[in-house]
């Protein structure tokens, strides 16, 4: 890998440092069809546009770059590809990392002098994170089919916005190719015209934990995706004066809440598992006043679909005893649930065989990715990820080398090169 | 009482009814201020007029309206009166009640033929509940001097907003009794006027428990307030991703929060005394992220000044404890104490004395009122409570029965004219 490789990579780096970024704390929060990550998808399609790469959007906004589209048959194209979206308070390099290092793998195989043999597609797929309309992976469920437009036309955010009007106040209606009519859903099945197109996916990552630091290795390839679910906890009770109501006089959901809480962290470390419960609603939220509801959201992430089933119910279980003697009341809803990923073995063992260092190690996760909705489309998909020395990710601290990511470029650009030659 | 004060009291109930109520839970949002409590005011001054009341209006905004000012020593004025604004979602008698009863009682007297000696007064404190700035009682704290203007300028709400910033928003600064100038602080201290001419205080107030439906009294008499405080705490960890982060590698603020809120509830209930939290904000409150703060506020109230310094200490220990255990931060901030208030027990008694059901019932409250402060200020004072069948305030549920509403106007106008005679 040249200098002016790296130059370019670097230069693309800068070029998306600033965007959503908040001033005080460093993080990130990109939410989709809002005005950061606009620009970000605009700064995507001129990065597209200066290497020759033709920009398809499909009706929910997922762009896909392509190189040599028009000269294959519509099965077998090698797409690579992340999202640019990111939580609140987020880090820089989860997600865009995955988007820079192909555009730079792209540019690597052109010095390189390979002409591919198969289409090379490079995706940016909308809303991986969920931090706006709830559901993760928003996008890629969407270009897989398994996400309908008239489901995804009835999400709405936090301030109660439908995912088509927020679509539309980003612009997403101008672009040309784009036939979204708000009364009859989508004129034509783009998500399913990308699926037909995929014949094999990767997405490089950065590691979002320390299993690669304790290895020692720059980059690993994953194995598979622990199951993840989103469960809503509707704990209610009855509002009433903080001073004056004597305690045994209570039905606090907080107090139900709080032990739901515990308990959910006990559970999963007893397990080995992962519970978290980080996103929390009260109302009427007043210093002096009882709450009359609580609303606090469940992530459950177990090494098995039975571990995450077990784990759920007894936490939900304990919830609803406590409530009994609380005088509460609760409500459980799965927000979402995706079940277990195995990615495609030999890929895996093809994409981690024969590099400079000797084979890359093969590690599972437990964070969800859009791979991972690709994979279960029944797409061959692999998984790169880039050691992270601090191991955060979700947080301004999360973090990748220079050297680590270059090596991920390289990796990539092999891997893109095995695929499509 | 007539059948045309009985049509008039009902009348000003039903004018107050629309305002700031909202259209879903039924319950009221009126913030110091802001449109509705503004509306609330204009009515206050103008049902003031209508009985050609003059009003004073001092540099906070709270209200007086004065029937015989002129004809007085400055400092002999029977006061009475409450506030306007309300909790989130709170009820609709918690403060009205006092201010339309007080109005009511003027026209009972008047309607009796009688002639006060001493001027009487109707106040309309702003922002009891602290619901915006976070001070309860802040008006009656100016009023009595126990706030500054220096202080009282530094305060600002949720949203940023300075409070002197609030008051010209809300079109303050246009009364042509105020002089207030954001530069140099206002122009005269009317807090301290208002405090030079009370002679002695009366609040009438709904209940905010069911002692009086246990005691099976329509109205009671205050003996005292319960110390009260309230505490931020401020639960420090590291944000990081919900699924990648093992159980063991945590500091996560939500479980040391968790364990505060139970702790609290379980040392007051013990204690007969009361802790509350009630009120959250968690950062970044994603649902895939591990908080790295959670912010909680503790409304504690105790039957001594001691025992509110003990409970208080011993969760802060206990949360600092666990706070170990989980690798997090803690920092409690007082942001409000009121000692214990004890009104003017010869004061009581001649309230409570000789009504047609015999004497009131004399009992204490652990809810703060404007009444607590003016005692603590030095001023003779006494509260009249009002039956609530429900028990529940801060809440759409709170409720006092009409007739039991008369009688609390009757009261009320006994205690005026026994002052004011």
């Amino acid at each position: 890998m040249g200098s002016g490789m790296t130059d370019d990579f670097e230069r693309m780096w800068r070029d998306l440092e600033p965007l959503g970024r908040s001033a005080t704390s460093g993080g990130y929060f990109r939410q989709p069809f809002l005005p950061a990550e606009t620009e970000l998808r605009h700064w995507f399609t001129e990065q597209a546009h200066a290497r020759d790469l033709t920009v398809d959007v499909d009706d929910l906004g997922n762009l896909t770059a392509w190189w040599r589209r028009d000269h294959s048959s519509p099965e077998d194209a090698v797409v690579t590809g992340s999202h640019l979206d990111s939580v609140l308070d987020g880090g820089a390099y989860d997600g865009p990392l995955g988007v820079v290092s192909a555009l730079a793998a792209v540019d690597l195989l052109r010095s390189r002098g390979f002409r591919p043999t198969r289409p090379i597609g490079v995706s940016v797929f909308v809303e991986e994170e969920g931090s706006r309309f709830g559901l993760a992976c928003l996008g890629s469920r969407f270009a897989t089919g398994s996400l309908s437009w008239e489901a995804a036309r009835e999400l709405r955010d936090r301030d109660g916005i439908f995912l088509p009007d927020a679509l539309h106040a980003s612009g997403l209606h101008s672009h040309d190719n784009i036939g979204m009519d708000d009364e009859t859903g989508p004129a034509g099945d783009r998500g399913d015209e990308l699926r037909r197109r995929i014949g094999v996916f990767v997405e490089l990552h950065v590691e979002q934990g320390r299993d690669l630091v304790d290895r020692g290795s720059a980059i690993g390839v994953a194995s598979g995706i622990w199951p993840h679910g989103r469960y809503r906890f509707d704990f209610r009770g009855a509002a009433n004066h903080a001073g004056t109501t004597r305690m045994e006089d209570r039905a606090d959901p907080m107090l139900t809440y709080a032990m739901t809480a515990l308990a959910a962290n006990k559970r999963a470390r007893l397990a080995g598992q992962r519970a978290t419960f980080g996103r929390l609603d009260v109302a009427p939220n007043g210093t002096n006043a009882i709450p009359s509801r609580v609303t606090a959201w469940l992530d459950a992430r177990c090494s098995s679909d039975d571990a995450l089933l077990t784990l759920v119910e007894a936490i939900t279980d304990q919830a609803a005893s406590r409530a009994e003697r609380d005088g509460t009341s609760l409500e459980v809803t799965a927000e979402s649930v995706s079940g277990r990923v195995e990615f495609d073995a030999g890929l895996a063992a093809l994409v981690a065989a024969d590099h400079a260092g000797g084979d890359w190690p093969v590690i599972p996760t437990q964070a969800g990715h859009d791979a991972g909705i690709l994979s279960a489309a029944g797409i061959p998909t692999a998984m790169l990820f880039v050691r992270n020395p601090t191991g955060v990710s979700h947080s301004p601290a999360e973090f990748a080398s220079m050297p680590d990511c270059l090596v991920g470029v390289s990796a990539l650009a092999d891997t893109l090169e095995r695929l499509a030659r």
